[in-house]
């Protein structure tokens, strides 16, 4: 099998645009991937789409590469948000990367009543939304936010965004995404807690809400996270184009 | 919050049986949660639904506890084989701890042309299974095989048990479940570099075979494992009931 290197820069792509690479991307195309001068990587930066492109200077901690063709028109996710409450840090890392093969468009951690974890390292999270990028084969990089409350968020929530969250406390109950409009969406994934009566009552008053069950048994929240983004992409996503 | 214990044991329950601990389930509860006689816990065994079941003697290399009421009924899965290709290990630790707690009955490792790993530790395996039942509140413990070849898998396969594929060679293409009947079934996810030819021309050939489609993007083998039970629950298994 020939291994295909894709490589997310955050540079403009186009026909004989040349990319320089920073130490780190350098460092993992010439110094872990052994490429050389003359080699071809698929490149991608969220908004050109993919282009194949050839390595044309490569140095230890620098290099450039040029491209040659587009290879992938560039393909947006649905308008989805996954809101999740951080876990312990190997399930949040996992979350992330998830979400990011499934399609979300932007990935935010809340704070929840019930929340463990207080702080996630923002940038880490970012990184492993752009490795899941990478290797999904996606043309997209979904945002990863910083934390913030899910009481706040609530309280800004844009009228226009239907939110779909799975609340174990109602497990069995029926699926209502059927008769659901596309458009603006977030899932909302609780923390293994549950959510709190205050929270709960909160959710249910939104106009837009949609309570959706995962089945009988009790899901830990990575799995509901990838669940839910298949019942999501399933029924109003980009998995029937 | 109250923290429940689950554990899961091989022996009957029933009113008033009393169950003996080994002397690992004795550490863990009395050790590492600190549990203590009169202290209730819940049992299963995969037969008996669950039991809440009191500490009558705690000791630290065994113990016993007496079963005082059913607390749920036995619930079985459905008859529902996850067949997947081993990959790193965190990884396959993680599509067996989701396929139990996504509600599959029978969890079997197979090898396949591009398989890169060669062995598992069943037993290892196994307690993941275990583990993730006591978790998500399910009264059953899939079955984790020993790794078998695939091509040897398909030779012996059952007439009666349909299977669902997951190719990414054919990533697009229409789900065609909805036509498909409930009964025995397998889902089998390929390895992360795709099946061979041979392996895919066999499949194709199999009389009840259905090739279904996750989206647009390139997932890996342990997200493929958790969507592809869902779309099967939603569409033929326990997560309509």
């Amino acid at each position: 099998m020939t291994v295909k290197i894709r490589l997310y820069v955050d540079h403009p792509l186009g026909d004989g645009q040349t990319v320089p690479l920073n130490r780190d991307q350098a460092h993992y195309l010439f110094g872990v991937m052994r490429q050389q001068a003359g080699a071809h990587v698929a490149l991608f930066n969220g908004r050109d789409g993919e282009w194949r492109a050839e390595v044309t200077k490569a140095g230890k901690r620098a290099g450039e590469l040029t491209c040659l063709e587009q290879t992938r028109p560039m393909q947006m996710p649905p308008d989805l948000w996954l809101l999740f409450a951080p876990i312990k840090k190997a399930r949040t890392d996992f979350i992330v990367e998830k979400a990011a093969e499934m399609g979300a468009a932007r990935i935010m951690p809340v704070q929840t009543e019930f929340t463990n974890s207080e702080r996630i390292r923002q940038d880490r999270l970012q990184a492993h939304a752009v490795e899941a990028a990478e290797q999904c084969g996606g043309t997209y990089v979904p945002e990863v936010t910083d934390l913030q409350k899910l009481d706040r968020v609530l309280t800004d929530w844009p009228l226009d965004r239907q939110l779909m969250f799975c609340d174990e406390a109602e497990a069995g109950q029926a699926r209502d995404l059927a008769a659901a409009k596309p458009g603006k969406w977030a899932i909302l994934i609780g923390p293994e807690g549950g959510f709190s009566p205050a929270e709960r009552k909160r959710l249910h008053a939104l106009p837009n809400a949609h309570v959706v069950s995962l089945g009988p048994r009790i899901l830990r929240a990575d799995t509901a996270a990838v669940a839910a983004l298949t019942v999501w992409q399933q029924a109003l996503g980009d998995w029937n184009a």
